[in-house]
């Protein structure tokens, strides 16, 4: 074959591929979706994953944890636990175990469209927003300023636009709301508003959880369709680590059991602060808070849907602050993943934090790699997966965007490496290096998987130098704000249905 | 206890931590060090492994590789390989057990200086550059210029002085030396003046070897010196995927054995282009390949080291072009290296190149990803680890010291979560709970642990926002360009001999 008709079949070949591209590929024929399972990476081994067990029963058997509400104390002392004259609750091995064997496994957690709906079983992965930043990253000015309910209404419209985030839990404070009833009010609201993913939110006091509840049932149309399928999760700091009941959080938890809504029971200790700084005892800590949570929630009502909520974070122990994006981080993290597999139960934790102020490539590499781990490990609910800068205390929409092409990469290597008799058949080797044209461009089996096992970028760039010089070198927080900006300008004003929307804005002070 | 004396206390705990980070630690107690044993992560399952190689042999089998120099064939064919009529040279599955049976095992790839000796065994796993860029990247001016043969030895210098980075491959092409003899031996010469850990390095030509030589005697002090602690490997693109010998690249790796350089069996195919779409098999194509080198190498001399090479890349398939950052690279490169630890040999492949132009947040997540992947699948050599971009085209000096960084925490990781009778034990727990302050701030364990469980960035942030404000906001690549800057000016001009140096100079036209 001549040259020219090699570069006349290379370029068919091209023309060929970029027309397969443009073609719309069936939900299941996605390289990526939501749910893959994990579990290929295993920080722990079983010998190390059996002790931290066996450390937790012992941590409640003997520490237990104080301060929970009289409620809590009654509920938890009749199904077993032991009231202490130093106030701590105990917990005997069988009590955990029975209230373990009630707990709920294989639990879904609802969007409002079914299509979002999340099956947390085994090790299948979702990845989503969380936290409780009290700034937002102007990347225009490199400046942070407080968040506001608009800002929570525009990452909420970005998640729902966004393939590769799959649950939307409140990730900024409604700053520019004085009144803490109305900023709760204001939380759910920006979040239902925005997308019709799952959410997750919390109450910031027990007399709160009523008005949040009239808001759902107005969005549901009525409670009979909430309790069908209740689209909202309650994010409870139920403890206050070390070993401590959060009184307060405990009560608003009695009050959304009661209401039918999912828990995510949240251990958030910090690992030489207010958890040990030994990584495995870090793990101990959180798991035997969690246990304690299951052995509450399941003795008020067994069987509630529940998520295992181990989230140890970690300090950087020159200063006592907290470090996010550390590897540290990432494998507390993965050993929570495999503590859940362990009990069986639905878990999360927190997955892809970034230390740095800016989406810079400080922030890349730390969610990058804790983000993958925590995929890889199989962990159900990956938390602060995306946006989440500065240790917690920022958040960043350019971010979301970017993370967005970052969580489809990590989901890649979720997915794995297809290893079937097709896949590994030499056939298609023998054809192109014996008869035919000794390379697999224009292959059909190439066409094929293009679009089955390759995932593409959106705002990520993949040029070459020359062809980067000439499209003008392009920025790529400037192309996330351009994507950003698209998203937000196409997106409806709201997702409430219109009639409960302006019911809502009437009963309550919305300020978005 | 009043609030004040809590918080003296905790300015005390935090005085202390300080003066502890300040005092230096062992080597054996430092958070990571080279050589840490990965191999938590497994991409694919045992019967998957075993697929792969029972393809691999078929391939050899049945298809066989072609273009095998006459010695080459010579060689080969007296151990057992046939030539056909097609002038592929064919594998019987019994050959290539018998040269497997031979070939070296737990081999030692000598730095200069023996500190930084690399002990090829099992799942331990060292990082390094690599790679032929033919840029060099500017951040400051965010161009791309032509890399020169300084350029090559200020990477060597800085690789030099980046604990994180173990081993320095040529990563750039000296495109300031016409003369392609001149190249290779300038090539030699910047990364052997730039730093005394272990180098690889690659000859354009066969008649280059020779030269090559001459100056690697002279930097040893004598031939016996050079054999006994061989410091520079042998980059060696054997083969030409899909399934061809490398002609000249052979006849140079023939040379090379006989001089007692150590081989890189290096199979470069790209997953869509010249190996297979499906990743599976184009992992069955780069073993299959590797495996003939194994065969060529021990047939001509049993139990030479040599590294088995699959690197198998990406294809974007919508454009052909190379991505070298994705999702499907870290599958591929982490696959290899379980098949590597299938084998027992020592192996190497890519790690961590970004498809992005600059050190931005593509290039974090691209090369935190990838690194952290292939770190945890326990890959001996993990090349091209840092500073490459534009999908190989790019070497940026910046993004080196970065990457430093980033392999501190990637490397943290591969150390894992640390589950002994002392790590989960309770006690801590118990005395802070029951008897102490309620936090771990001050305590004993958590100064410990606070230098041999936790690593600290160079340079990457982690300051709170205000305090970010307070010193001006600094930009990363700026802070990276600052220790650049630091370690250049620092470091010696020459790592050679002087009178070896002076030598070399006179036989050799240097250009930097």
């Amino acid at each position: 074959m001549s040259d020219s008709a090699v570069m006349s079949r290379r370029a068919g070949g091209r023309a060929a591929r970029v027309a397969a591209r443009s073609a719309p590929l069936a939900e299941n024929l996605r390289p990526v979706r939501p749910g893959l399972p994990g579990g290929q990476y295993k920080p722990l081994t079983d010998a190390g994953v059996k002790r931290i067990h066996e450390a937790a029963l012992e941590a409640l058997e003997v520490i237990g944890l104080s301060q929970a509400p009289q409620s809590g104390v009654d509920i938890m002392t009749k199904a077993g636990a032991i009231l202490g004259e130093d106030g701590r609750l105990r917990f005997p091995r069988a009590l955990v175990e029975d209230m373990l064997a009630v707990a709920a496994r294989d639990i879904t957690l609802f969007g409002r469209d079914p299509k979002y709906d999340m099956e947390l079983s085994g090790t299948r992965t979702y990845f989503g927003t969380a936290g409780a930043a009290v700034h937002i990253v102007d990347v225009e000015k490199r400046e942070y300023r407080e968040s506001t309910s608009a800002d929570l209404l525009a990452a909420s419209k970005l998640v729902h636009h966004l393939d590769n985030i799959h649950f939307f839990q409140r990730a900024m404070v409604c700053r520019d709301v004085p009144d803490n009833f109305d900023m709760d009010m204001n939380t759910l609201y920006a979040c239902c508003a925005g997308t019709t993913k799952h959410v997750g939110t919390s109450f910031s006091d027990p007399a709160h959880v009523a008005g949040g509840f009239d808001m759902l049932h107005m969005i549901a149309g009525g409670e009979d369709q909430w309790r069908a399928r209740p689209f909202v999760s309650n994010s409870n700091c139920f403890v206050v680590p070390p070993m401590k009941f959060a009184t307060e959080s405990c009560q608003t938890m009695e009050d959304c059991i009661r209401k039918g809504m999912p828990i995510l029971l949240l251990s958030a200790g910090q690992a030489g602060a207010t958890a040990p700084a030994s990584l495995a005892t870090a793990i101990v800590q959180a798991v035997a808070e969690c246990l304690a949570g299951v052995v509450y929630v399941n003795a008020m009502s067994p069987g509630h849907p529940a998520i295992f909520g181990t989230w140890p974070f970690v300090s950087d122990l020159r200063t006592g602050a907290m470090s996010g994006g550390s590897g540290e981080q990432g494998l507390l993290t993965a050993g929570c993943a495999q503590m859940h597999h362990f009990y069986g139960l639905p878990g999360g934790a927190a997955g892809g934090m970034s230390d740095s102020k800016l989406p810079d490539m400080q922030a890349g590499w730390e969610q990058g790699i804790l983000n993958v781990m925590a995929g890889l490990s199989g962990l159900n609910m990956i938390y602060e997966s995306v946006g989440m800068h500065a240790s917690l205390l920022g958040f960043c929409l350019e971010s979301l965007v970017l993370g967005d092409d970052l969580l489809g990469q990590v989901q890649r290597c979720v997915r794995g490496i297809d290893v079937t008799e097709d896949s590994v058949s030499i056939e298609t080797m023998r054809s192109v290096c014996l008869d035919g044209p000794g390379h697999y461009l224009g292959h059909s089996q190439t066409l094929e998987l293009m679009q089955t096992e390759y995932i593409y970028p959106a705002v990520a760039d993949r040029t070459s130098p020359k062809e980067w010089a000439e499209i003008g070198r392009p920025d790529l927080v400037q192309k996330a704000i351009e994507r950003k900006n698209r998203i937000l300008r196409d997106a409806a004003p709201t997702l409430i249905d219109p009639a409960a929307d302006r019911a809502i804005r009437e009963k309550f002070r919305i300020y978005c």
